[in-house]
C-alpha cells in the first residue's frame, strides 16, 4: 500500500541536517550535540526512597488512573512554589501537571491554531518547540535574537504585518541554542506589544534555575495583569528528564481547554511520577538541590568557555552565558558551516549546526551549538581541543 | 483578553452528557460509570519489587532522557510476546512505546488525516477516540455495532460514499461500550473492504486479555499481509493505567511518522515506566497474572449480569458479554434515557448515557453503559438494586 500522509507532518521530512545529527549517535564520538542534564545532577537516592515508599504506602493511587489536569497535592505545590519564588499565579491562573514541557507547546498550539495560522518565535529557537508548531501546520515567524534577547523591535514589525498570528513563542532564560537572556526592559517591551496586538505570549523557562552568574530577571508571567501569558515550566533539569513532568500556569480558560486536548492525547500524566515529584518537594531542600546543580553547570560551562577562549579565541565569536546548558559560537565568515561539522564528525566530535534552529532550516548560517552538561570533564577538554585542530585547518 | 480558540478544540464544548457525568464526580455516588481496572487487579509487589531494583541497578538510564520509538529492551519483549501470542507482527512491521493507547489513536489521526477529513468508527464507540479525532478537526462516520460487531455491509455503502476516509477505527473485543466482540468472519470481511477501497485499520485492542468465557478470534493485525493495520495494545488493564505506557505495532514506514509526531508532542515516554513493565515481562509470569485477573473480572461480570437478570430483567435488554469491562442496557421505549440517567445519579448510582458514544452526541439512544470492575462487589450489589428500584418507578 502507498501511504498518503497528512500534509502537516509531511512537512517534517527529515532534512540534511537531522541526517548530521543521526551520525551523532555513535557512541564513540563526543556528544557536544545533545542536551542531556549531567547524570550527578540526578537526586538518584532521593527518588529510590521516595519511589519505595509512594509504592509502599499509596501504591493504588501511584497505578490507577488519575485525571487529566494532574494530581492535586502536586498542583498546589507548584502552585506554591512558583508564586513565592518567581511571583507566578494569579487568582484568574490554573496550574496542569503535564509530561513534559513540549506538551505545553504541544497544547499551546491546538487550541490555539488552525492549519495556516502563523507562530511569532525568537531566531534560531529551540528545534523541537519549532517541530512542534510545525506539526500542526502553523506558519512560523522568525524574530532575531540579540544578546540581551530578542529583538522587540523587529518583533514589532512582524506583529504589524504578520496574518492571524496566535503566540509569541520565547524562552527568555539561557535561550536554547543562543544562551542569551533577555533583559528586563526587553520582556516589558515584549509584554506590552502582545497585550496592544492581542497575541498570547508563550513562556518556555526549561533554564531558569540553571543561572551560574549574574542576576535572576522576572518572569514575563510575573507581570501578566491581562491574563495573556501561558507559563511552561519543568522538572527535566532539575530533576529528571526521563520521568517526563512538567508544568503549565496559565488562565484557567485556557487551562480548561488544554484539558480537553490532553485528554485526547495522553489522558493524564503518570501518576507515579508525579508523586515522585510531589513527594520529593515535600521532603527533601529543593532550594539546597538547585544550589549544588548550579556547581555542577558553573564548572562545566567554565570549563567549556575557557577552552574555547584557548583554542577557539581567535577562529569563533561567542558571548559567554550566564547558564542554561549551551554555548552559541559564531564560525568566520567564509567557513562553510555545514563542511565545518561534518569534519568535526570524522574528528569524532558532535556538534549541531545551527541551521536546525531556524525558521527555515535549508538558510544558510554560520553558528553552531555546544552542550556542555552531557559530556564528561574529559570529554569537553578533547572535544574543544579536536575543533580547535579543525579550526587550524582553516587557517 | 477575549480568547480565540482552534476551529477543532472549539468543536469539543462541554455537552449535556458531560455535565452529568462531572456530577459522577462525587465519591459517594457508585462508580457504574467508570472504567477503572480493578484495584485488587493490580501487581502491587511486583511493581514495587521492580522499581526498587531498576533505580538501584540502572537509575541514570531510568531518569536520563530515552529516545522516541522506545525503551529498545521493551520494543523487543513486545515484539516477541506479540509473535508468539497473537501472530502479530510481520518483516514490515516495526513496534513503539507509547504513553497509553490514546496516544496510538492521537498520533495516527495527527499522521494520516487533515482537518476535514473523514475517520470511519464504529457506531456506538469510545469517547475517548471520538474526542481525539473531533480534536484533529476530523469528521466522523459511524457504522452500527451488531452482536458480532460491526456491520460490514453497512461498512460498505459507508467506504462507498466517504469524502478523503483515511482509516476505520474499531476495537474488535469487547467493544467499548457495547461488550461486542467481532467475529472471524467479519473481520476477514472488513480486511478485504479496507484493502479495496484504500483504507487504513486502526485495530484498538485494550481488553482482549480480558476474556472471561469463549475462545478468543484472531487479531486483525495477524491477517495483515498488506501493510493496512496499525495496532494499539496497553498495558493499562493487565498491569496499570497510572504508569501510562502502550505500544503501536505498524508498518515502519508508518511508525516513523509517527515517532516524528511523538517526538513534538512528548518527546519519549517515561523511562522508568517503561522499565517496570520490561521487567514485568522478563521476571515475572506474565500469562498466570493475566489468567488471575480473568477470574477477578469472570465474577465482576457474572456478578453484575446475574443481578441485571434478576432485578432488571423484565426492564433492560442486554447481552452477556464474553469479557472486556461493560455491559450495555437497552432502555424499554418509551422511557427517557437521560431522564433515567439523572434519576439514577439522584439515587447515588451512576451510570454512563449511551448517546455519550455516538457520532454525534446529541441524537438520542436507549442504551445506557454499566461498568463492573470499578465498583467493589457490594458496590455492584447495591447499584443493580437501586437501579431495579428505580426501574419499577416506570412501571
Amino acid at each position: 500500500m502507498e501511504y498518503r500522509f497528512s500534509d502537516k507532518i509531511s512537512t517534517l521530512q527529515p532534512s540534511a541536517i537531522r541526517e548530521i545529527l543521526k551520525a551523532t549517535s555513535d557512541p564513540s564520538i563526543i556528544p557536544l550535540a545533545a542536551g542531556n542534564p549531567a547524570p550527578d545532577a540526578f537526586p538518584v537516592d532521593e527518588v529510590r526512597e521516595i519511589t519505595e515508599r509512594v509504592l509502599r504506602e499509596q501504591p493504588i493511587t501511584a497505578l490507577q488512573y488519575g485525571i487529566s489536569e494532574g494530581y492535586q497535592p502536586l498542583r498546589e505545590t507548584v502552585t506554591a512554589w512558583m508564586k513565592e519564588h518567581e511571583n507566578i499565579g494569579r487568582d484568574f491562573d490554573s496550574t496542569l501537571i503535564l509530561s513534559g514541557a513540549t506538551q505545553v507547546m504541544d497544547l499551546t498550539t491546538k487550541i490555539l491554531c488552525n492549519e495556516g495560522d502563523t507562530v511569532i518565535c525568537e531566531e534560531p529557537s529551540f528545534i523541537g518547540s519549532l517541530n512542534c508548531f510545525r506539526s500542526y501546520g502553523c506558519k512560523l515567524m522568525g524574530v532575531p535574537v540579540e544578546a540581551d534577547g530578542m529583538d522587540v523591535n523587529a518583533l514589532e514589525e512582524v506583529l504589524k504585518t504578520a496574518d492571524n498570528a496566535k503566540f509569541i513563542y520565547t524562552i527568555p532564560n539561557f535561550q536554547n541554542p543562543s544562551g542569551a537572556t533577555m533583559s528586563l526592559e526587553k520582556r516589558k517591551k515584549l509584554y506590552a506589544l502582545a497585550k496592544e496586538y492581542n497575541v498570547i505570549i508563550l513562556e518556555d523557562n526549561p533554564y531558569g534555575d540553571l543561572r551560574v552568574a549574574g542576576e535572576n530577571v522576572p518572569a514575563i508571567k510575573s507581570m501578566d495583569e491581562d491574563g495573556i501569558v501561558i507559563y511552561a515550566g519543568s522538572f527535566s533539569k532539575i530533576l529528571s528528564p526521563g520521568i517526563r513532568v512538567a508544568y503549565c500556569i496559565a488562565p484557567a480558560e485556557i487551562t480548561a481547554k488544554m484539558t480537553v486536548g490532553k485528554q485526547a492525547e495522553d489522558v493524564h500524566t503518570a501518576c507515579l511520577n508525579q508523586m515522585i515529584v510531589y513527594e520529593w518537594f515535600r521532603n527533601y531542600d529543593v532550594g539546597a538541590h538547585i544550589k549544588k546543580i548550579q556547581g555542577i553547570y558553573r564548572k562545566k560551562l567554565n570549563l567549556m568557555c575557557d577552552l574555547i577562549d584557548e583554542e577557539l579565541g581567535d577562529f569563533v565569536d561567542y558571548v559567554r552565558p550566564e547558564g542554561g546548558l549551551f554555548v552559541w559560537c559564531r564560525l568566520p565568515d567564509g567557513v562553510d558551516m555545514l563542511d565545518f561539522v561534518r569534519r568535526a564528525v570524522e574528528k569524532k566530535v558532535a556538534v549541531v549546526p545551527g541551521s536546525a534552529f531556524l525558521t527555515d532550516d535549508t538558510k544558510s548560517t554560520q553558528y553552531i551549538r555546544l552542550n556542555f552538561s552531557t559530556p564528561t570533564d574529559e570529554g569537553i577538554v578533547k572535544g574543544i581541543k579536536a575543533l580547535g585542530e579543525l579550526a587550524k585547518e582553516y587557517n
